[in-house]
């Protein structure tokens, strides 16, 4: 069997996809050919995952497909862009159909999900790992950067923080669980629903914008740093996740909160004014801190006092 | 050290091109950001090289640059398109500074000999293997794709063949030869130069084109496959390879012309009132068979006889 019929085979749904907007020719010549329409910018990022690093050696196949491209989704939503393909370079020790046909399931499941056409890709044979690189469009001049946070902004979240980073201690069975427990816990490591609509909706207001992969911490110092400024958490206005709390007990919640990775929610800097109506239509988005002169990422408890860790967030390899 | 950091340390050269015509934003957020020309499509590819399948793990890492842009940037030339930029994903067994320095200067040469814009990347920590996307822009409706060949039509080739499934020879370590004959079969096979401008050149004029990468018997067939035609090439029309021919005698010269991978010469199909004109500007440029009615692709010898090989070209995994 060819590469590219292997590809066409597992991953028809997504490739199917590939007569969508935007996608003039998909999977099967040397290059794909994307359309962007006029005006627009095309939003470029690319992710490996390898086996044993970035997921569990053993795991479901149908779950890591899922995970995988949400994984790199969530970077066009973090830039506001509108989803519209993705390439999937696969590295595989064999070709077992049966995990084939499952990962391709979970992918072209979240394919699907988030509006993402499958136009290229490589399959090669080695140890375990995937490459992805998805492709969005966003009006010129709207996409969200890292630059751009003003003092006086609010930093915000679009959802619940630390969740991913305590369902890692379920996958890798260093604790167990109630189901009432696992589940959400485990539902957001394995399939973080890509903030594509919420990220959508802050071009044009909000100042700056990532999505939070390395860790809170870490990932407000990347807007710090960009946008030249001091960002402030306040400990007590983190998202509140009782199955976390309950998992971990509060100080430990608090600290994966802060600084464990994995959860790819948006975390942005947003002027005052525009919080109330965004938060109509986003309700889960919660205002943890603010921008203020200066350099860096503070955290502090509910009477001000500076508890920030030392050591802030996922340290990817390298760091 | 952070993984933007590291890449942006050693890939500085073509990191810095990303100031360049149609990349609005480089390495360092969430996305790259492309502004192709108005009315262009733009042309994506994804390859992946693993250490052991497509190079071999103990290598000369400039070389391995080199060569990795190469492969992809040819992947562009037979689609047409202009050179814009690439992503690079390297997954690396550890960090170490001596292999990068030379690695990324492998690369920062074939990305400034290419017109290519180093825009994203991310670094992993795994067995060696890198990813590397390309994308490229070329006018609406002129790319070239496999399809369209038509019946009447040439086919052509950009360059020699063979050469780098002879330098493979070399490479490993089956054969030895006197300077004269190695280096110049070790120089294709190690910077293959992307024909990006006989690629565009060809727009308008090809009626299907690839680059050889799976050997000319299995590439044709694509070409075949894809526009509903046969391919019949003359065995003698071959360009000759003096290196080649005296590394491997003339019988095992012809099966590497026609069998071997790795050349990434453009082939094509052009209507013969094209074939004079563009010989002005591309001598290299020769006619090495026809398109003719039925499927699949033939090979005659000087009298007519069809030599066919019974197995057509290098075989990828799971083909």
């Amino acid at each position: 069997m060819g590469e590219f019929e292997l590809i066409r085979r597992y991953f028809a749904a997504a490739a199917c996809a590939a007569t969508a907007d935007g996608v003039a020719l998909g999977i099967g010549d040397d290059c794909a050919l994307l359309t962007p329409v006029a005006g627009a910018q095309l939003a470029v990022s690319t992710d490996t995952l390898v086996a044993g690093v970035h997921f569990p050696a053993l795991c479901d196949p149908f779950l890591l497909g899922q995970r995988a491209l949400a994984v790199s989704a969530s970077d066009l939503a973090a830039m506001g862009a509108a989803p519209l393909a993705f390439t999937l370079a696969l590295t595989l020790p064999d070709a077992d159909p049966a995990w084939l046909e499952a990962f391709a399931s979970g992918l072209n499941r979240m394919a699907t999900a988030c509006g993402l056409a499958l136009i290229g890709g490589d399959t090669t044979r080695g140890p375990l790992s995937m490459t992805l690189t998805v492709f969005g469009q966003v009006p010129a001049g709207l996409a969200l950067t890292r630059a751009g946070a003003r003092v006086g902004d609010l930093l915000c979240v679009g959802g619940p923080l630390g969740e991913a980073g305590g369902a890692l201690e379920l996958v890798l069975g260093r604790l167990a669980a109630a189901p009432d427990v696992a589940e959400p816990l485990l539902e957001r490591y394995w399939s973080p629903p890509p903030q594509l609509a919420l990220g959508q909706a802050l071009r044009g207001r909000a100042t700056a914008a990532l999505d939070v992969s390395d860790g809170l911490l870490a990932d407000c110092g990347h807007i710090a740093r960009a946008s030249g400024v001091a960002l402030v958490i306040d400990a007590e206005r983190l998202p509140p996740s009782p199955a976390l709390e309950s998992l971990l007990g509060p100080e430990r919640a608090l600290q994966a909160k802060l600084s464990a990775g994995d959860d790819y929610v948006i975390a942005f800097t947003l002027p005052p004014a525009e919080l109330a109506e965004l938060q109509r239509d986003w309700p889960q988005v919660r205002a943890i801190g603010r921008v203020e002169a200066g350099a860096g990422v503070r955290v502090l408890d509910g009477t001000g006092r500076d508890i920030t860790p030392r050591q802030g967030g996922y340290l990817h390899f390298m760091e």
